[in-house]
């Protein structure tokens, strides 16, 4: 059975169930206004490790040993783990792999990976490869400044458009729609989120060259994945009731809206952008969160919870991803990017 | 249809079909015993561009294009691009994929990346998600020198463990077995190679440290991940006539090829490695060739051309990935590796 639909999207056979989640994040996003959706808050930079990298690393661990915990399921039950990281070759995902000991599939689409590997990790259930498989994304704020800009010795200024890279871990477990696990039998899962349909991104690239504007370069990604998404699978936005992007932050989000506008595509009432909403207001960071970790805590210990939770029934969740380094950046290049899609949705099955 | 077998195997209900490959390669590789197996040698550093690391990027596209361009398929009539590079943020197959514009998986397995995009692409393929899946990995001397050791500039020296890494980049094209195109109609196709089996990897870690020695840090992985196909699929070593490693080199083969007389297993006469087999022995190279593009360029430029012509009838292609990076070797940890295999057959179907 063939379940490909249009040029970039997919038709799940049976929705793909996500069961779990698992959520550990750092001090100041504690802080913010979804702290008790979180299952860790992290108060010290370290975690008692020796470096930003370790804590990472930490995290990404205990997120997918939180979410497979809470499922029932045992580790080794686990059939892979699909996710990275934005930290040179995916050292936080690759070693966290190692002390997990599940079999191990690294992606890299910088922070469209919670997207990515949510999606790959549906088609590996769907196409009968997997019965579960625990897809992680994560980052890390003071690793990511010294890796992509400066270390933050250094005090470097914020620009009117910087975001902050949020350090956490978020990890989703996907299962087979056949799997019946009630709320009853294990308090902590989701009952009844579904992933339906995927749609795989292109790099898209609008020529912005600005690596403190991150928002202004991966919009055109969400717009393009959105729109191709509605084209793919006849669906129009009356179709769904959030329309989710990881990390556009509010300058981004704001020129996304407009970017569908003009393409004759009103989402502004019904877009939530993870970066714009995990931060509260007195941190002053001028346009919100970026980062891996971000769009995987939000949906991980909040939207999809909402979702079970009936409030709401149908959503297309977009992580997007900017794709550059800093050595492509220094040779002059623009910021290519990319966006993931999956549609989320409420099924009672 | 379950299509998983034991802890970390798959099996394809339909074979997949390898239907062509595109190779490109530098000058020390044209140079080589293989020369004559490559489509295209670039006898420039640069090819044209003003950087390696642009120079590595061009290659990864040509090596698409070529493959695409013999199978006879459109561009546009490919469905996915999985693949990655070494360079930090995979930028080499990312911004390859935006020149290319198919839509884009990004995977991150160090130099196991030919393995594991074949894996992940046969498994799209298998499951009903796409017809055809363009594979491909890339690496460059120059750009790997600086960006995990020191650049070139420097002038270091060799250790006795020393591979270099191959300046090429090599790319496959998978699509259903039901695809029938001949040899007649399209020349410079294979004609009989299909993919049917594969195993993926766990990552594991032997504690060796030397960033100078990355095939004794891989040949652990290359074993647990080949005797795991062995147990998962009740194969054995009499099944097939190769075990074909990506980069290895001479001292990781010959500790792969005793671990595996440790366990009662003995591959000797039927294992090569890519690493090996690629330059000639004026070059002085102490223990081969490595990085994601030696397997790339080797599979598809020379070992897939002998399966096809009957020299061999079925192979166990291994690709192995050493994870670490610059930061976390001075942070004091060591190489974890990763091997992920597929078993490649001559099948006339």
């Amino acid at each position: 059975m063939y379940k490909k639909i249009g040029r970039q999207s997919v038709a799940f056979k049976e929705p793909v169930r996500i069961l779990s989640s698992g959520t550990v994040v750092g001090k100041n996003e504690g802080k913010g206004p979804l702290s008790t959706f979180f299952d860790v808050i992290v108060n010290d930079d370290m975690w008692g490790t020796d470096s930003f990298e370790k804590c990472e690393r930490k995290m990404y661990e205990q997120a997918v040993r939180i979410a497979v915990q809470k499922s029932g399921i045992e580790l080794n039950g686990v059939d892979y783990l699909l996710g990275g990281d934005l930290l040179n070759q995916i050292t936080t995902a690759s070693y966290a792999a190692r002390e997990l000991e599940i079999p191990f599939l690294g992606l890299y689409g910088a922070c469209s990976t919670m997207a990515e590997s949510s999606l790959l990790g549906a088609m590996l259930i769907d196409g009968g490869f997997a019965n579960t498989v625990a897809c992680a994304a994560s980052s890390n704020f003071a690793a990511a400044e010294r890796q992509y800009r400066m270390p933050l010795e250094l005090g470097g200024q914020d620009t009117p458009t910087t975001q902050r890279t949020v350090t956490g871990a978020g990890s989703l477990l996907l299962t087979c729609g056949s799997n019946k696990t009630t709320r009853k039998e294990r308090p902590e899962i989701l009952e009844h989120v579904y992933i339906t349909h995927g749609t795989i991104g292109k790099v898209v690239d609008f020529g912005i060259t600005d690596a403190n504007n991150m928002g202004a370069a991966m919009a055109p990604a969400a717009m393009d994945t959105l729109l191709r998404h509605f084209e793919d699978t006849g669906r129009t936005i009356d179709d769904y009731d959030l329309i989710i992007t990881g990390d556009l932050g509010s300058f981004g989000s704001e020129m996304l809206i407009n970017l569908c506008k003009g393409r004759g595509v009103d989402i502004e009432s019904k877009h939530i952008d993870c970066g714009n909403i995990i931060y509260s207001k007195e941190l002053n960071i001028p346009c919100g969160g970026s980062g891996c970790g971000c769009s995987g805590v939000v949906m991980g210990g909040y939207l999809l919870k909402r979702l079970d939770a009936c409030d709401y029934s149908r959503c297309f969740f977009m992580a997007t991803g900017a794709l550059m380094s800093p050595t492509v950046n220094m040779q002059g290049e623009s910021i290519a990017s990319i966006a993931h899609g999956v549609s989320i949705e409420r099924l009672v099955i």
